[in-house]
Formats: structure tokens, C-alpha cells, sequence
């Protein structure tokens, strides 16, 4: 039986590669379409990819329309207006899996800080379940409301996740140096995003100061069981999607490459989205349009690198969405996203 | 002696290109830069790249200043927003070099219709001179206003002029299929311009319709000696600089490639910056970042193929302004150049 | 039930593109994948974004494992080396689906010349059909060899053959204005290819003499019933995948826009995979990714102007040739492809 | 007076800017220019966009042509080619400038595993100077020899002198995070260096065992006294021009982002290329086409991060060695590179 589902945001970047998911996705059915428009259009009007492949028409977002034609709301909406739509839409027992950033920080006061604004619905943040499968399956399982994790920290947990897990490496030494493509910024129409700047170009931007720093240390900080901070140096790559993170730690263990490879296989054993290179690396092109994150590892004495490949629109974003609700569902957990 | 110059408009892609050329010009000193900045700012600061090239600080466009300071004025400004600025700087006897549309059209109708404006000067239209050296260099030597053509435009003319003059050509054939990188349309923060829409994308734009179209038809009209219309279709590269227009007509002669090439070679002899190919036809790269407009030809029986390429930023705009400059003033035409 | 399938060339960029579509196509079961490779390797660790996805091992190309394991052969293989592979295939009763120019050209003389050998396999050429199903749809049903069409051809002959059809053009003015991604060109290691030389450059290659003109020319001819010639000129675009085709021709009859349009509507009526713009004209980045073919028309007086977009790897190779399966084995025309 | 210089080499990617640069420089006559071509021919044929700027005709390379018309060579050769030419050059008094790597490791066994084969010319070996004029000026101004530096060894001891030299750091934490464009690869046609492998892809190659670090290692290790070992992380850009270094340590001091900055204006006080950014980060487009390498710091703790940029193919390649002839001949440093 297929479940309803709606997008608000569906214009977006992210919304958009819902959609390209959602209508080959066995068990459900995309019932509504929402973003800012002023007058209802065909979505393929809208965005002329989708031309004949879907019929639906895209709307403004209006709380009880989506409510009486869905079952599960996917909110793909800019940070700080997702918390404005959850509260409505929990009460009338809808599942929403929300994309942006407004649930996934615990801590409220670190969330004012980085998004600069109040919370509107602290109540919320702690029925939300933070969606990273590999982590939080079993939770997840149960979930009303999924605060789908960042690009950024999606990649980056899972590259530490088994070396934190087993207490190997010195805390102190993490270092991230993460690179993404354009599509993670979105559509809004800067001029430091303009095709004539960024072309040809290649910057880091908001060093060590990035807002997705307090949701790895989160993560990372659960993992470990003590309290950690990272160094994350985030770059703009002059290409459309992809995330490709270059990690350095040093270890207190002694450890070969092969016994970090032995380590990590056996952490992601059952993991369908989790693919642990036997030897080398990922490039971002091995992940673009899948949901997989490719992990490669290399241990020189004390020194470790780990180079980590996501798509940011999908493992990074709407495929781990869909995961996401596929566990929630009990559906296959690849269900439409092999 | 050197003359002083002022370039109104710096911190824009035609701008940064006028600094370039001039901070190295042997008989130029550049005076002023002026911008839409609030307050003065060493332009260095405004575009790093110019940081320990240039002391000048960067200014609010001001008239009574840059007449003060220049004896050239380059207006590297937006439609309609030059011929604000030239009646004030013509009566002070400046030289004004306007790489702006508003004085290319000696048909008043067509300007208003495709700029969709008034005009505000109509008295300096006639004193302007159409800035391209080879087919106007003699008027140019005695200009004192100078409307430098459009990038399209002057690859198109340069492309046809001799066989318009020599009457080979059917003249209701003409296409221009001309392709064009992104910094054409200037820095203007819109979203059809960011990275994420353009990268891996190549889509026609005003097809039929661009604004350039009356001033190809102008000068080529004025070639020919009749009435032309062209049918153009311009596109947007993934790219940052270029143009290349591959152009299709179709000969009333009896005509050979050679035939053609050396009635070719023959116009342009004694030309700096026009390049026929020996062999075969151009391509973007042999010309960016040079002020040469590239020419291949090939006939094939009634039908012609012309390839034309140039830089839009430097023949295409700011190469031709100081090659303009050059002959105004009597210095090497290739002076700062090449 | 399920039809088994297997690819020979799948390494290739239409190789893996084939794959993609397989490993998700409900109604067949990929069984063999063969390269160049020495050795057997597990597919994925060939191409690395497959891992984990099949388990596939690839090999070198065996024709008769090939026969023992396939109902169905799809041969992506560069020119020349399909026609020694076919007759063993159809004498062993395999459908056989040929991406290479092989078996498109009726007239032996113009391949001979074109692709500059002997052809191999004369006796096979009569019973090959031309697998543009829009044109050839019954004939597919019923074929055991399907020469898959071109890029270019695909591209044009979709946009041009309803008005070839309804005799409305004049025949003599056929311009197509082609562009192309460097998937087109494969894998093979040539300088001209390299990343340093195609980024941020555009240029035509092979002008008027690509060896796509006379498969045009061909269906063309057959569509108006009288001999076509094209003038046609490839260019090559700095991305990946897509072409677009912006086409030139006059009419011969009073003829508006919306005629035009309402023309290709009713031809294109019940095509699943073309899709004509209500207004405007498409972009490369509405089709990549996808199987259609998106057309826009528009007239100007004498002059039309259509432009069509097709994904050179999907609608202009690997996503055809899966059409083409669906009509022979009367599957469902989409499926696996939308 | 000029000089006369030959470039063995020309058709390279530095070779070509090699020409670009002494076209222009006053004090520098271009009077030969080599490559592999079989039959002598016009460099403007052979490289188009150098039609009309030079009328040398491009031969084989030829040792006694070379020392006649050269006062002094630049080798613009592959690693290992260079040193089997070195030695008849010197012979005969002539000024050498080697952009390979054959004279820029002192460690003859580090050189000959690295670059996997035996060492021709030992005895130049300790003539030549390290052309980094940055650190060595006074040795470039008597040097006959120079090994130019590499692209990625230029841009990370410049961005690290001033703390080495001043003892501030601690030894064990050196992460180099570099990423680089295309053309430092040159112009050898492999399959991995394709548009279609490289457009919209990111990757790490040759994880912490690239050629450079012996080199990077060999001066940082001066600068400080100690012996020193770097993490060095290369990746490829899909971009062509253009090294960006992000730069990971740990001060073992108190140390403030002013004091980092104020060290480094006051290391670099007089040098003409080197920009330490007042505030931020420099990017690629900045030092693209220039010949300045831009650096800017920030310290958070104990933590440094150093992120410097220069164009590989000047500062890390042709400007470099322009700049090093410049000191050698006594000419200003910044002939021909401003």
C-alpha cells in the first residue's frame, strides 16, 4: 500500500531531487507540491525537466491542504521556516521529515547562535530524531519527526563514526577539510554565486566558522563520549554536486591501514549505503546521483587520512530523506534509491 | 607624454579589463576609478586581485572630479546610464570612450524600442563615432565621442564586411548562430546566472530578438549598401570569456574557398587584430585573452560557413576601447595590446 | 518474466549508462558485461561507482558465453567492431541491439567512405531497422537487429520530420547548428580531449563533413520523399552530456508560429519522449538525465527556427536502445526510463 | 640592452607562457623557440593564438643552434629531459633556467626514487640554486643554474617561511591540504585527464607520496634547522590554472591572527609578489594570471590555519623563472610580470 507524501520547498535543489526519487519509489505516491508561487502551475511548467513526468501542480504552501492529502510531509523549506510548519503539522499526526537545520542541534542556545534568530518550537526538538540510518536506525524506526542531518556533518560522522566509536585516535587532532559543490548553497541568486565568479575559481568560505561545525562536534561528541571540537575548513568547488572531505587525526594506537579498513568494514557491515574502498579513495564522481558514501582510509605511523565522497543532494540531503523514510515505513531501506 | 585617464564603472568584468590593459599602457596614466561604492575604498581592497598593482582608491562617480583629473573618460557603465554622464563631460572637452549601447544607433525608434527608454542625449548621437577601427579608423582619428560596439556585433561585422562590400552574398540569407560565455551579461546578482543553473547547461537566449540585432543590421546595411535583416540566435557557454558565431549565407557567385579567403585577406591586410585562417576555423581559445578577431571560411558550393571568434571582453569591449584610444590619439594602434 | 541481457562494451560512457538503466528495469535481468578487460574483475571495481550495486564480473567479450547467457545483446561498441559480432549473435537467434553506426547506413558506398573500411557484414544490413522508434515504431516490433540511431541524427530528425513529412520547407535550406557534450566522444585518450584543453573553449570540428550528415540525409530523404542535403555543423561544448540542435530552414508556405506548433503536436501526439515547449525553446538541462527529445519552434516570416535538446548518452544512445528493447519484447515503451 | 633568450620546450603549457610573458619584456629578445616537432614550422601555426605576436619558426631541439642565438635558455622540458641539455648549456657559458625538477633536490637518492631512474648530470647538481627568490635572491643574482621550484613546493614554503623561520610551530602538525588545476598536469594524453573524467569531478591523488614533498621537506627543513615531515594531501581540480593550499599546524606559542599577520608583513615587507591579505582568505581568482602569490592566516588557539594561492603556471612555474632571470641579469624584479 502506498503512502501519501508532499514536498514543501519541492522548487528547490533538494525538493526537486525528491521529487526525481519520489515518482519511481514503489510505495509512494507524491500527492502535493508546495513552494513560494503565487498562482497554482503545473510543476513541469515550472521546472520543464519534470514535463510529463509528473501532472501535479505546485502550490503555495497552505497547513491544511497538505494536511488532508498526506500521510508523510517532506519540509525542504530554508533554514528557520521548517519550525514555523512542524508544530501544525505533528499535532494532525503527520510524519515530517524535515531538511533543514531547525531540529537537529540539542542544544537550543547553539542553534540561536549559528542561525541567529529564536527557536519558535522548542518543544519539538526533543521528540526529533536525528537521521543518520547508519547511527540512529533503531530510533528512526520510531520517529514522528526526522530532522534529516546536513551535508556536511552527514559526511564527516561517517567518516569518523568507527574510529571515535573505538576510542582510536587523539581527540584534539581532527582536522576536516571539506570541499562541496554549488548545489548546497541553493538557488538564491547572489552575486558571489554568479557562474562569472565562480568558474575557473576556488575558495574556502566561512573557515573553522561554519554553521554544520556544532552538529558534527554533536555527533562526534556522542560517539566518543567526550566532549569534542573540530577544525572545519569548508571550500566552494567551481561544480554542481558532490562533497568530497578530506580528513586528518593522528592516532594513540598502533595501526596499520589494514586494521582501519578492518575496523570500518566491520562497522558499516550491513549497511547499504556505506561503501568502504579496499584500497585508494573515492573521488566525487564514484557518488554523484547515488546515495552511497565512499569511504577510503590510509594510515601513515601516527598520521591518518580518510577521504570521505557523498552526493550532497542526495545522501546529503534527499536520498537520505527517503532513506529515512523507508525505515520509518518499514519499507526495503533502498527502496527507490538503487 | 602621457594622457590621463579615468574609467567610470571599474569594479564591473569591463572595467577590471580596462585596468589591466591601462596599467601597462605606455601612454597612459590612470587617474580615477569610479564606481557605485558608498565610500572610497582603495580598489585593491574592492577586487583583490588589483592589491600592490594600483594605489587608486575607488570612488563614487563624481563629474566635476573626473573632469578634473582626465583627459580620456571610459564609461564602462549600464545602458542608458552613460548618456547621462557624456553631455557634461563632452563640454569640458574630454575625450569620452562609452562602451555602453546608448550611442551605437543612429536610429533613435530603435534604440527606444529595444532598450525600452527614452533617450536623454539625442543631440551627441550624430557627433559619436562607431568605434570599430576597421571599418571606421579614419573617423575615429578625429572623434572626441566614441560608441564602442557591442561585442556580438563586432564579431558578426568583422565576419561579413568583406563580402558585403564585394556584393557576394544573397543578402536574405544571412544566420549568425552566435555562442557567448557568461561575462556578457555583466555581474547582476540574478539566478538564471548562478553557477548551479549555467554549469552543464548550453540553452539559445532572445532568440531572433537580442538587442544587438539593429546594430549588426546598421553597419551591415551601410556595407552593402542595402537594407539588411539577419536572423540571429544567440547562446549562453558554460564558460566565463568568448564568443564564437558560426554564420551561414549562401553566395550568388561563382566561388571558391580560396576565392574567398583571399578577398578576405586582402580587406584586412593591413589590419593588427583581425587573423584569417590559413586553414580551417578558430576556436575561443585562440583569441581569449587577445584583442585578435579570428576568421576561418569554407565554401561549399552555393553555400558559405564563416567561423568568427574574439574575446568579449577584450575586442568584444575593453581591447577595442584602447585600441579606439590608440587611434584617437596617435599612439601604435597595438600600444598596451598585444 | 524476465528477458536476460547483456552489454558488450560496458565500460564505455554508453556502457555504464546502459547499466544504470538495467539494473533497475523490471522486466530484465543483466547477465553478462564484457570489455576489453584482460582478466575477469568484478565490475565494480572497474568502474567504482557501481560497487556494491552488482556483482557482476566482467569480461572479456566471448561470443559464445555471450549466446549461452543472453536473450538479448546490446553491442556498445565503437564503430567497425559491432558488424564482426552481429552475424554469430542473429545466427544463434539473439536480438541484437547495435549503439554503432554499423548497420544505420543503407547505402553501403557512403559508410565505405565515411567510416573509411570495408563493411564486414553486407548480408545483415537489409534486415537492420533503423531504431528511431517515433518513425520505425511497428517495424521495431518485429526486428532482430536494431541499428540504434546517432546523437546528431536522433536529435535532428526528431526535430525536423514533421515538417519534412507535411512538405511545408524548402528543401535546399536545411541548416542544423549542432552542439554536443565530450561524452560523444568516448574514452579514448587524445589531446584535443584533455580537461586543459576543452574547458573554457568552444569550437566547431569536422565542418560539413561529419559522418553523422549522411545518416541525417537519409531519413530526411526518406521522410520528404526527395533527396535531402544538410548543411550541419558540429561544435563542441565545454560539459559533459547534451546536445542541442538550433536549426535553420524557410518555408514555402504562409505558415504561423502556431501553426508550426499545433503541426508538431499532432505528429508527436502519443510519443512518450518528446515533448514540444508550449512556448520558448529548451535547454540542454531539461533533458539530461532523462530519455526525451524537447523541441520549440518559432516563425519568423519566412524563417523557422527550431531548437531540440536531447541527452546525448540517453534519447542519443543507451536510453533509445532500451526504448527499442521495451517495443520488441512489448514491454511497456517507458519502462526503465522515466 | 636585450637579452637573447631561446625556450626549449615551447609548445608546453609553461612553455606558451613563457612566450606570453617575454613577448612583452623589455629587456628580453625571444630568438628561439623548441619543441618535438618533426619539420620546423611557424609557432603561430603550431599554437594559433600566437599568430601575428610572433614570426619564430618552432624547430627540434638543436644544443649548438641553441647556445648560438641564446644568451640564456629556459627548459620547459619533462623531469629528466632537462638534465641530459644542462650540462653543453653550461659548457658553453650560457644562463640556465630549468623548470623540471632535475636540479631541485640536493638528496640525489631522494631525487632518483621519486623520479624512478639515475640522475645524468651529478656534478651541476650543487651549482644549481633553489630559484625561490623569496628565500635565495642573493644566491639567484651569481646563479648560472637555476632550478626553478615546483608549482605546489612554491606556494606551501611561502606560505609557511615566516613561522619556520621564527621557530613558532610545532614540527610534527605540517597538513597540506593542496589543490590544483589541470595544466599542472601538462599536455599527455591519458584517459584520467579527459574532460569527461575530469569536468564536474573532485579527487585526492597520490596521497602523501607525491614527488613534491621531498622538496617541500628539503626547504622547510632549512628554514627551521630541524628536520621536517609533512602531511600532503594533492587534489585535482576541474578547473585549469590555479593552486590553492590549505595549511593545518599547531603553534607551540600565544599567539594572536595579528601577530601571525604581523610576522608575515614584516617577513615579506619588500617582496614585490607575495600579498598577505589584511582580513580573510585569498581564492584562485585572485593570483590568476598574475604572478603574486596571496596568503592569509587566521589562528584559532593552538590552532593556525594558513590558506595561500598563486597561478601554478607563474608563481609556480614561468612567472617564477621570468622573475628569477630578472635578479640574474640585474634587471627590475618585476619586468614583464606586472
Amino acid at each position: 500500500m502506498a503512502i501519501n507524501a508532499s514536498i514543501v520547498g519541492a522548487t528547490g535543489y533538494t525538493g526537486q531531487e525528491l521529487i526525481d526519487i519520489l515518482l519511481n519509489h514503489p510505495n509512494v505516491r507524491l500527492t502535493g507540491l508546495y513552494s513560494t508561487t503565487d498562482e497554482p502551475k503545473p510543476f513541469g511548467f515550472l521546472v520543464p525537466r519534470f514535463a510529463k513526468r509528473t501532472e501535479l501542480i505546485c502550490k503555495k504552501f497552505n497547513s491544511s491542504e497538505v494536511i488532508a492529502k498526506s500521510d508523510v510531509v517532506f519540509l525542504a523549506l530554508p533554514h528557520t521556516q521548517a519550525m514555523a510548519a512542524v508544530p501544525g503539522l505533528l499535532k494532525a499526526s503527520k510524519f515530517v521529515i524535515d531538511l533543514s537545520a531547525d531540529y537537529r542541534l540539542r542544544d537550543l542556545k547553539t542553534y540561536e547562535k549559528h542561525y541567529n534568530l529564536k527557536h519558535l518550537d522548542k518543544a519539538n526538538i526533543a521528540k526529533a530524531v536525528y537521521g543518520l540510518p547508519e547511527l540512529y536506525r533503531e530510533k528512526i524506526k520510531n520517529a514522528k519527526l526526522i530532522a534529516n542531518p546536513g551535508c556536511y556533518p552527514t559526511c564527516a560522522i561517517l567518516a569518523l563514526a568507527p574510529f571515535l566509536a573505538a576510542s582510536s585516535v587523539e581527540l584534539d587532532s581532527l582536522i576536516i577539510d571539506a570541499k562541496s559543490g554549488t548545489s548546497g548553497a541553493g538557488k538564491k541568486a547572489v552575486q558571489e554565486s554568479l557562474f562569472s565568479e565562480v568558474d575557473e575559481d576556488f575558495r574556502a568560505y566561512k573557515v573553522n566558522t561554519h554553521q554544520h561545525i556544532p552538529e558534527i562536534e554533536q555527533e562526534l561528541s556522542k560517539l566518543s563520549g567526550e566532549k569534542i571540537g573540530v577544525t572545519f575548513v569548508p571550500h566552494l568547488l567551481p561544480l554542481k554536486r558532490g562533497i568530497l572531505e578530506t580528513i586528518y587525526l593522528k592516532t594513540n594506537k598502533k595501526l596499520t591501514t589494514e586494521d582501519a579498513l578492518a575496523l570500518y568494514r566491520k562497522f558499516y557491515k550491513n549497511e547499504p549505503f556505506v561503501r568502504i574502498k579496499e584500497d585508494g579513495f573515492p573521488s566525487i564522481k564514484d557518488v554523484n546521483h547515488t546515495n552511497f558514501c565512499d569511504i577510503g582510509i590510509k594510515v601513515f605511523g601516527k598520521d591518518i587520512i580518510i577521504i570521505a565522497a557523498i552526493d550532497n543532494l542526495l545522501k546529503g540531503a534527499s536520498g537520505q530523506a527517503v532513506q529515512n523514510l523507508n525505515i520509518m515505513m518499514d519499507y526495503p531501506e533502498t527502496s527507490g534509491l538503487l
